[in-house]
């Protein structure tokens, strides 16, 4: 038999449908499902939508860990209606303020070998186990959940060997951060990227997370580590060790890409806004004044992480003029930092101690005062992310971020040892953490007549009209490369509570890039019947939120045109039936101007014989022929030409 | 000599103007200032305005406790400006998160025989260690602070005496809750309470803390309490045992007012929605399901407080449909709350730790669900304040709290005993506490040339216009008693970041009684050159908010007329240029419709030499004379004809 790589391992064993050749379709059986409240409250009401009994994979967990400000009624609603729906589904129900998800599903469910969709783009983390852990849209996830296999372009794996050992004061976010300034926000799109090499020794479960968790930011389709020792340990401090078995690479596997790390060489790295992709050393840019550092997030998780940020500031007073955020990964972790003093050191020294959840990572408070720089631990510093506009937030490992907090500006932590006269603290993991497990509510053993709870601003799912064959439709945005899903629909306090509310929401649609587009494209709607935006190289990069495709469709948006897609953005644009193209010759971009008309003749026909899609485009001073194409399989071809996934599963529970 | 009540003894060791006559202007020193971050950003304008070097108190704090949300730029750069300022102006500065003002105060700068005011109607709470402590408007503890007196008509004294000692279950909240019952929220109005009694003994400073800092819910002027051995021990738990003297009622001292109450008698009490004097006993409503229960605020702040809950809810699981909020009152309490296991007991059975701070208390997060009910130890459960519209808030007891949120519906403590074979715990105190003073910054030591920072939201108070003699202007609103400053102008994520920029808070004002008021406010300045409301009795209850008076100002308000005023409400109003106006007859009231257009003559002549103001109102149906009157000091005629204190100020600047 032909020696396999861990990615391959798995994949085979979940294998239901094409064969593990790069760029074709393949389908695979899910055994997981993650949701967030964000993305989940949509999810339920898919799940109703399509009728569901009782959840058909193994384990289903709702989490609620983003809306949690509760600013009014809203929030508090959706988390009274996740409940009901878990209870009705059959789903775990992670209670508000228990946790992020990615770390807590990997301390209390993760299982090596396993598959895991999640309707987050961060659930790539569980490839810290030895897991095939897949964020994507929440029509997607809700489709596992129903007993659908997951369908995905088989990707090409590239395998990254680490060699050596981390130097002191660097840690896996630096890994990461060497990885996204080699690949930046695109260089991991349709790639699994696998870890492998002597250097896996010693990152533990959690580093591996911190580096699983923002391969999201490269595009990768995930990250997989293999699981061994480490893994064992991990399950083990979670006394869960008879869920551990071992998957390591077969001696002589190849990878379709190979790069390597001599983990020795790094040093602290940083990125700068505004992107993940920007990183250069800390050195780089150190000395520049800050007014706020913040700790946590599923991007650094972990025990190890607080421990080493509280280790130190100990006994130390953070820098008068910093707002020292600390965002407590779970319950369980509070328990755990009060054992092991972490927090102790970090109250006492100043840090502000908010709920657990993602809080400002996705932009619920913690927003950073005005022209001035944030360090986070987090995985994202699009524009505007942080809820102020042009903030300035850069992304960095926890030692640079409390090292940083001490001394009010940007710091690399190599430095204390010269003025602090500090050696890096070592840090030694609990054999066996204190679990916390009273604010997980099993699924209801048997189904139930549990009646969904519908607070006012949830909405059910407007109808989604289907795919016509022909359009004389503005375009109404033309947007460059890497816009995130941040910049098509913001996160952030205002906004997040509609997620529930598409007709609400969509006046969100684009507001960061331009704040007149709602009312444009309902005028573009009444007037034309639909409207197309044009978008550079890797449109809708960034989160899984299916809002982004969902609240333009809404406002009639027929097709999107664009030099290429992240990944889980082009599955949500096809399960919500818009269309998305791609330029024949990239060069045509330049052609298509802002406001111009552009004309689709016979589209129904050259979609489903994938011909070459010929338009025309009125610019204001020519006119001009341009050719487009698309890449969909023929399941997803069906899917659009009846306006998306929901229309189909509708038309199926009818007959 | 005469024999003296504490009150007596406070007023005279600081009297420098007036005398001790019931319902005369008297004028005090102040020793102590406290501001918190929601009024204080305007104070700190103020003291800008005012040309201030040096704080003249010897002790003046900026707290950060309400504005802790960060959901934009605007609450980060408040607390840059606070701190800059604080620098400036040579004040203390308690950084965001370090704790709520009021408890912080007490542990760390309480002391007996002190005058304080504060920028914040639960003030008060300071005379639980003796003080003679006012909650007051901004300009008031800014004025303060410049070294001028504080003016204030002597309020009767109430001696309110304790027999007995509490039964199991019953706490000091309840204490407070019967005082409401009996008085309602504007019983306490022109009165100081001071309680006194062999009952004293068994009420720890900080149960004395929780009994004083309601008396805001009645209207009092303040809450006075002897410094005796209790208020020893506890100065001693906060390592300041040096801070502490004797003071007591002589004997044979008298009261004007007389009240007392049989501690044995107590049942445990809840405040239905939406007054904090709608009191009933809890096993009156027991049964009704609930979605929240919050633990924290000032009104319930103690280390006991949060120990309470933690040992009624140890080792068992907080209901699954109730979100179990946890608002650790300070650094200081979170250190201690670990020590004692309270911290755990609460995270383990559920709890929602949250940032320290007011959080829900000021509709800074924590909004209910829809159409559910929020049992809170917090203070005030007017309309909206929440967060979410037609809100149902109960204030209760940390007990009664935390035995419904086991249950999921309001429960009477006491009925545990039978429930769940509960014995009331025992809270023994520790005799000296963690102490964390490490986010007080203390005030520079001399004189600086500190810039303020101000942010794009922070802008300049707005010109106020002088009183004229002559108005035809509208009634623009007519309301009815109680109207609180919640009403006026609303607290909350949405609208709190503006407290500092008063043309955008003003979009705001009355929104929770009529949202169009802002904009038929703006109609009426540019047609008639301003406008005025009614109100019944009490108008204005609740926070010492000015922006209750300075939007409305702004806005064009020329008068207020109201059967009566709350204490603070009335400063402000003059304090701004608003001519409070009561009627000669009460029945009056009946007479004025909204919408009626009422003539003013001779306006200045007859405020300043106390004439009956004769106005004639035209309604829709008829034409009627009514005779209005003032009861303002020459001091605040002097202020008001001016457009209000800071006109004042600035025309002793110049000169």
């Amino acid at each position: 038999m032909k020696p396999l790589n861990v990615t391959q391992k798995l994949i085979q064993s979940h294998l239901v449908q094409g064969e593990m050749k790069p760029g074709t379709e393949i389908g695979i059986t899910i055994d997981q499902a993650l949701l967030q409240d964000a993305t989940g409250t949509l999810v339920q009401l898919e799940l109703e939508a399509m009728g569901l009994d009782r959840a058909k994979t193994e384990v289903a967990v709702q989490y609620v860990d983003h809306n949690l400000l509760q600013t009014d009624f809203k929030n508090a609603d959706d988390h009274l209606f996740l409940y009901s729906a878990a209870q009705k589904f059959g789903l775990w129900f992670s209670r508000p303020g228990n946790g992020v998800s990615h770390p807590v599903h990997m301390e209390r469910f993760g299982i090596p070998g396993k598959t895991l969709v999640g309707s987050d783009s961060h659930s790539c983390a569980a490839g810290s186990l030895g897991m095939l852990a897949i964020g994507t849209g929440g029509l997607d996830v809700a489709t596992a959940i129903v007993g659908q296999p997951y369908y995905v372009k088989m990707p090409k794996i590239m395998g990254v060997k680490l060699t050596g050992k981390l130097p002191d004061w660097v840690s896996a976010k630096d890994v990461v951060l060497e990885m996204l300034r080699r690949y930046d926000v695109k260089g991991g799109v349709g790639k699994i990227i696998e870890y492998h090499g002597e250097g896996l020794q010693y990152l533990s479960a959690m580093d591996r997370h911190v580096i699983a968790n923002m391969s999201a930011e490269m595009g990768a389709t995930t990250t997989v580590f293999p699981s061994d020792g480490e893994t064992r340990r991990f399950l083990k401090s979670q006394d869960r060790e008879k869920d551990w078995t071992e998957i390591l690479a077969d001696k002589d596997c190849t990878y379709d890409l190979e790069d390597e790390i001599v983990l020795d060489t790094l040093v602290p790295l940083i990125a700068l806004p505004t992107s993940p992709g920007n990183v250069v050393p800390v050195s780089e840019v150190e000395g520049r004044k800050i007014s706020q550092v913040v700790i946590g997030s599923s991007a650094n998780p972990g025990l190890r992480d607080f421990w080493m940020a509280g280790a130190i500031v100990k006994d130390k007073t953070i820098h008068p003029e910093v707002s020292f955020d600390i965002n407590p990964t779970s319950r369980q972790i509070i328990q755990n930092m009060i054992e092991n003093r972490a927090f102790a050191n970090l109250i006492k020294a100043g840090g502000r101690f908010h709920q657990s959840g993602c809080m400002g990572c996705i932009g619920m408070g913690q927003a950073p005062a005005s022209d001035s720089i944030s360090l986070r631990t987090m995985p994202r510093n699009f524009p505007d992310r942080s809820g102020t506009k042009d903030d300035q937030v850069y992304l960095c490992s926890p030692e640079t971020g409390a090292a940083s907090a001490l001394t009010g500006k940007i710091t690399d932590p190599r430095t204390l040892e010269k003025t602090h006269g500090m050696a890096y603290p070592t840090y030694e993991p609990p054999e066996l953490e204190i679990i916390n497990k009273d604010m997980l509510v099993p699924p209801t053993k048997h189904k139930t007549e549990i009646k969904l709870k519908k607070g006012p601003n949830i909405k059910s799912l407007p109808h989604m009209e289907e795919l016509k064959s022909e359009y004389e439709v503005p375009i109404l945005l033309k947007m460059g490369d890497n816009i995130s899903t941040d910049e098509i629909m913001k996160a952030g306090a205002e906004v997040l509570p509609f997620r529930s509310n598409i007709p609400e929401i969509s006046k969100f649609s684009y507001t960061v890039i331009d704040d007149t587009f709602y009312e444009r494209a309902l005028k573009a709607k009444e007037k034309y019947g639909g409207h197309i935006v044009v978008a550079g190289e890797n449109y809708a990069q960034g989160s899984s939120r299916e809002h982004a495709a969902i609240a333009p469709k809404y406002l009639g948006q027929v097709a999107v045109i664009a030099k290429d897609y992240a990944r889980i953005a082009w599955q949500n644009l096809v399960n919500f039936g818009i269309l998305a193209l791609e330029f024949e010759n990239p060069d045509d971009y330049d052609i298509l101007e802002q406001g111009a008309m552009v004309s689709f003749k016979n589209l129904r026909r050259d979609v489903a014989e994938r011909n070459p899609i010929r338009v025309v485009v009125k610019n204001r001073n020519d006119i001009r022929e341009v050719i487009l194409r698309h890449s969909l399989s023929d399941r997803q071809i069906e899917l659009l030409m009846k306006g998306g996934t929901i229309n189909d599963f509708k038309e199926k529970l009818v007959s």
